[in-house]
């Protein structure tokens, strides 16, 4: 286990320890003593003396052995040559809390290029540097690696942050709430220790039972997906990603390019890993309360018990929303409720048993809901009456919570002061109770999304044997050598051929005169559309003709675009046979730095354009996630057929989504791919155009 | 101010007062007692004696001069009577805590009928039954007329909620919070003191500076709609409204009918109205508090401010999708803030004063604010660094605070215990504070709601005097009288046109053979359309033939009609003139009980059927509200043209639903209207079609 050294040491020393209070220097060792670490503590200081009754050495060199993790908190300049000495040391890791380096500009970035490079010439871990450190609540352990001040009870959530601040926040949130946290890292600028490999140690970690991670950048996506994918199928990983609504990345000369906003890629990332996802830090600390305390649930059916109705509608809408289902209850819970409820119980779901309801009447109504097997998760909405045995209730909370294989998941509204004993008796239990029926109700709900992602079939991507990848090597080899940045048209298509997607009949011819020829072996009607990689924007700059029915106007357009486009270096003609009926989709991509590419799918025009309909997923693209990104679409039903109009064939489309990811995989050198229009028929599609950037 | 002895009363009777403490008879008096109410008490029951210390009477006639209030806790059976003797006393109001009436079906439907009948016989007032009671912590009244729990401080934020559970909620969180609140009320079966009632007595409370309501259903929804828009323009009311989730109502025979959710029409109340609406009791309880504590900003401007980069990216996050903008600096704040702060410190929106920006910094930032012109609202994002001055920075805030006439709402991100004095100097600043990014920018984007709602025209509906309202009558009188349901094409043609509202060129045929005579006087192309009440969907009955392009055909397709139509009693052919181009649109209506009409827009055919891409208001519809209908549509970008296709005449548009509101409401025999498509050109409008319901 790789960062076993940095979150468990058995020795901790500060280097630019202090005297000074208000210093981190001070601070580190502060936090080391008050949360009890139970390992040596050796303060690091040139003039040497006491700091906080700990005898201080002039350097790391003369701490005695042996020293896992050094804290550094020195000025930035020295830092290298220290972690030199660190390494000379025996010192496994370095938490480089010291700012000034990348985040400032060139000058830090060389300064943190130089500590990388310590690191690996001497094996050195290096946390940060610009960072905060890390907490271990082990009893074992008790490492306060931090300067910050959230004490935290020992739990089963570990957190990892990009931002300090907001780490601080989900960790004070979390400790104000009552839970306890098992590993807390927050690494700053991350250049050596990443996030992705602290991701796997707490997958490692035997006690930590979800892992919470917020993110503004992915440095390296793919690491982040592959130990993600790796890590969530055992824990849950709730995710939060910002910087949402940043200004795009620039506009970029194709459409798919633009389509695809600056943070799609994040959330297809988490999406793709299994990560819960969450907009609100709120909802991110309350589901991780939810996780750390409760089982998983099979699946998205609720029941849902109260004893008053407007609460219960309030969670009930909220569920709903939010993708849970509230079946009817099985015919074996309705008698057991029948006979065991007031009369005038609600004997539906949710259930009311009413606010006079009693310990026996709200054990009946967990009982029913443990043992129907058409319910995978319980709900409780509790308000306190002061006429009920509340403590009563509270304790079949805790004892149906024993029982129970399904999570319970409670919103308790009480004045907390006269009702403390309650409370108590629930949380002891390990219900996670919450003060809002909307908040206990988005838990539940993202407990029920991490199930949903837990079923997703861990399919492998088909791979289409009838490929010819030597050849589609070869044609974008030789329009590499070329120095071609957009492929000519036919040789875009001839790429599309290689993977077996069929294309619209075509001929590039190099002049007007030619169409008439090519013409012949199409056909009427033809499209007639410039080529040239200059002419970005075909439609728009008026090189494209649809529906041509005769010579004449063949000619007549093609003579156009001789004049129109003479100053385009290269220029050729493509005569297309003119595709009817079916739909007209769109297959984008792009390459994204470090991760492969973001396939898009979408209808075409306005459904584009104007609605934003639009799916993505990352490559491999498997069978599963193409039908998905179909189906996700809000104008789906389109493609099923609607008014009467007949559907297209969606298995052909899910293989040519398939067929796209597998060329884009073969073949890196592909910046940006765009079939639009891609007609979908009632049997088979056809590219009617198609633009490949290399 | 006629709810004044019910929320001031001079003195309160408790009916059914009881020295059992579990019972609500004696909770009352405890409530009393504890929160200190001036009046005084007469517990009621007829065994006499002694009750908390308080003498009880036998009968309410016993009991001294006035008697304001009187709490009914008695069997249900017994309340009617009882109120005779309220009544006779002299009480005001009575507060009829008990159960048993309408909710419980007929029998108590005819209890609740008579506790009304003897209401509208006496003048005396019924708060409930069925209810929690009221609330007024004013210092000088301190009536705690209600058997729940939660102990408010006083302050400014007034609560009506119809589930006593949830205005319990809502009332207890904001308590917990450390807010005051000035009245509460609960009203449960609510059969004679309404929530439009209790609204307007908030509205006329000068303490009061923000209303929160909660509702489940509205009885009287233009009621709710007049008292609502009346106080909203002076305090802010924000409005919960649940149920969202609810089984729709059942289908109805007309399409646009089948549009208009369950809940559409509340919500659209509350957007008439001007009540900031709130899907989140959470949200709403802390958004009150900054209503409560700041001004209303002037707009939707906010600069922000933060010592930390990540919470101040998810606080803009929040803010931008919530409507905000975070506008540049001026030329003059960036100037001063280049003079104060760290040359480090980022000069931008959201200012970064650095984490170790000291009370200095964040004075010169708040200032800089205060005084842009171009900046309405200020965020502020503090964590609490150890070695910073943060008591120094919370009294800058403070100060800041007495200075600004913008709201400045604040994320405090910190311990609450070591920092609790911190905490306090901001608080009681009057300066609303939240754990978290997200929390406070919902809270600031919910005052910019509010400020663009009182920003909006409070224009009278235009009054078209071409339209001939006595000809409608007399055609719609004669179809009544007629025994039609659905008017007959030709009629429902007559009826748009009385209004002004230009239709397709048509005549209505009794067979086969009159149809080729009536096409002359039209002109190929043509549309056929079977035109009888029984046949409900023409198209899908294969009632409509569009294009017809000569007399054979017409003649072919008539015979068919007449064949397939036989059995529908009062069958004839609409022959109509085919239109062409521009884009079909929908304009729709549906009565609502109590409420007058919600009527319909949206783009035809896939728009309103794949994506329900349709807006609603309630009539009468104004120029704004008509316009703000269209513009809200995702495929507005359609109708202004897109693709180098031309837009269509919006003004008429505009004009034509205006129309459409004003023929409803001069002919309240409309139940259902449905205009689809209407033909929006480039110039004009055309019915094409038109089905309406009486």
């Amino acid at each position: 286990m790789a960062l076993d050294a940095l979150f468990s040491p058995r020795a901790v020393a500060v280097v630019g320890a202090s005297n000074r209070e208000l210093t981190i220097g001070y601070r580190i060792i502060e936090n080391l003593l008050e949360f009890g670490y139970l390992g040596p503590i050796y303060p690091v200081n040139p003039k040497g003396g006491e700091i906080r009754g700990l005898t201080a050495f002039p350097s790391i060199l003369d701490t005695p052995d042996p020293v896992d993790v050094a804290h550094i908190v020195i000025k930035n300049t020295l830092v290298p040559a220290c972690v030199e000495d660190c390494a000379k040391k025996g010192v496994k890791a370095v938490i480089v809390n010291t700012a000034g380096f990348s985040e400032i500009g060139d000058k830090g970035v060389a300064l943190e290029d130089q500590l990388l490079a310590v690191a690996k010439k001497t094996g050195i871990r290096v946390f940060g540097p610009n960072c905060q450190g890390i907490i271990n609540t082990d009893p074992a352990v008790r490492a306060y690696c931090n300067f910050t001040f959230t004490r935290p009870m020992p739990g089963h959530i570990s957190i990892v942050a990009q931002s300090g601040g907001v780490g601080e926040v989900i960790h004070q949130r979390i400790t104000e709430l009552g839970v306890g946290v098992r590993q807390y890292a927050s690494n700053g600028n991350a250049c050596d220790v990443s996030i992705p490999e602290i991701i796997r140690h707490f997958g490692e970690d035997e006690q930590t039972k979800v892992i919470v991670v917020h993110i503004e950048s992915l440095p390296d996506p793919r690491a982040f997906l592959e130990a993600a994918k790796h890590v969530a199928r055992r824990n849950p990983i709730l995710g939060m990603k910002v910087g949402r609504t940043a200004e795009g990345a620039k506009a970029v000369s194709s459409h798919t390019g633009g389509m695809i906003k600056q943070d799609t890629a994040v959330e297809l990332v988490f999406d793709k890993a299994g990560i819960v996802a969450f907009r609100n830090i709120e909802e991110l600390c309350q589901s991780a309360i939810g996780f750390a305390s409760q089982p998983v649930p099979a699946g998205n059916r609720v029941g849902m018990i109260a004893n008053t109705g407007g609460p219960a509608i309030i969670a009930t809408d909220e569920l709903i929303e939010a993708g849970m289902v509230m079946p009817p209850l099985s015919k074996k819970a309705e008698t057991l409720l029948r006979e065991k409820l007031y009369p005038e119980a609600s004997i539906n779901n949710p259930i009311d048993v009413l606010a006079t309801a009693g310990p026996e009447h709200f054990a009946a109504a967990m009982s029913a809901l443990i043992d129907d097997d058409g319910i995978d998760a319980i709900f409780l909405n509790f308000v306190t009456p002061f006429f009920v045995d509340t403590l009563g209730v509270a304790r079949e909370i805790a004892d149906a919570n024993r029982r129970s294989q399904k999570p319970i998941v409670a919103t308790v509204m009480t004045e907390k002061k006269g009702w403390a004993k309650t409370l108590e008796v629930i949380r002891d239990s390990g219900v996670p109770t919450y003060d809002m029926p909307e908040t206990g109700a988005k838990v539940l709900a993202s407990m029920g999304r991490y199930a949903a992602l837990l079923k997703r079939p861990s399919e492998a991507p088909v791979s289409f044997t009838d490929a010819n990848a030597s050849r589609a090597r070869s044609l974008l080899k030789e329009a590499a050598e070329a120095g071609l940045h957009v492929l000519p048209a036919a040789l875009a298509y001839d790429l599309l051929t290689c993977y077996g997607i069929p294309v619209a009949r075509h001929l590039s011819v190099p002049n007007a005169k030619e169409c008439l020829t090519a013409v012949e072996q199409i056909g009427y009607p033809v499209a007639l559309k410039v080529d040239a990689e200059t002419v970005v924007h075909k439609t728009e700059s008026g090189g494209v003709v649809l529906d041509i029915r005769d010579p004449d106007s063949l000619r007549e357009h093609a003579e156009r675009f001789s004049d129109r486009f003479a100053d385009s270096p290269g220029l050729r003609f493509l005569v297309q046979e003119q595709l009817h009926g079916g739909h007209e989709v769109i297959v984008g991509a792009k390459a994204v730095e470090g991760l492969g590419y973001v396939v898009m799918f979408g209808l075409g025009g306005i459904f584009v354009e104007v609605l934003k309909d639009v799916s993505f997923r990352i490559t491999p693209v498997t069978e599963c996630e193409a039908r998905e990104m179909i189906e996700s679409l809000r104008v789906y039903k389109l493609l099923t057929g609607v008014r009467g109009q007949a559907g297209v064939d969606l298995a052909a489309l899910i293989e040519i989504i398939q067929r796209v990811s597998q060329m884009l995989l073969d073949n890196p050198e592909i910046r940006e791919l765009d079939i639009n229009p891609l007609f979908a028929f009632e049997q088979g599609t056809k590219a009617a155009d198609v633009r490949v950037i290399i």
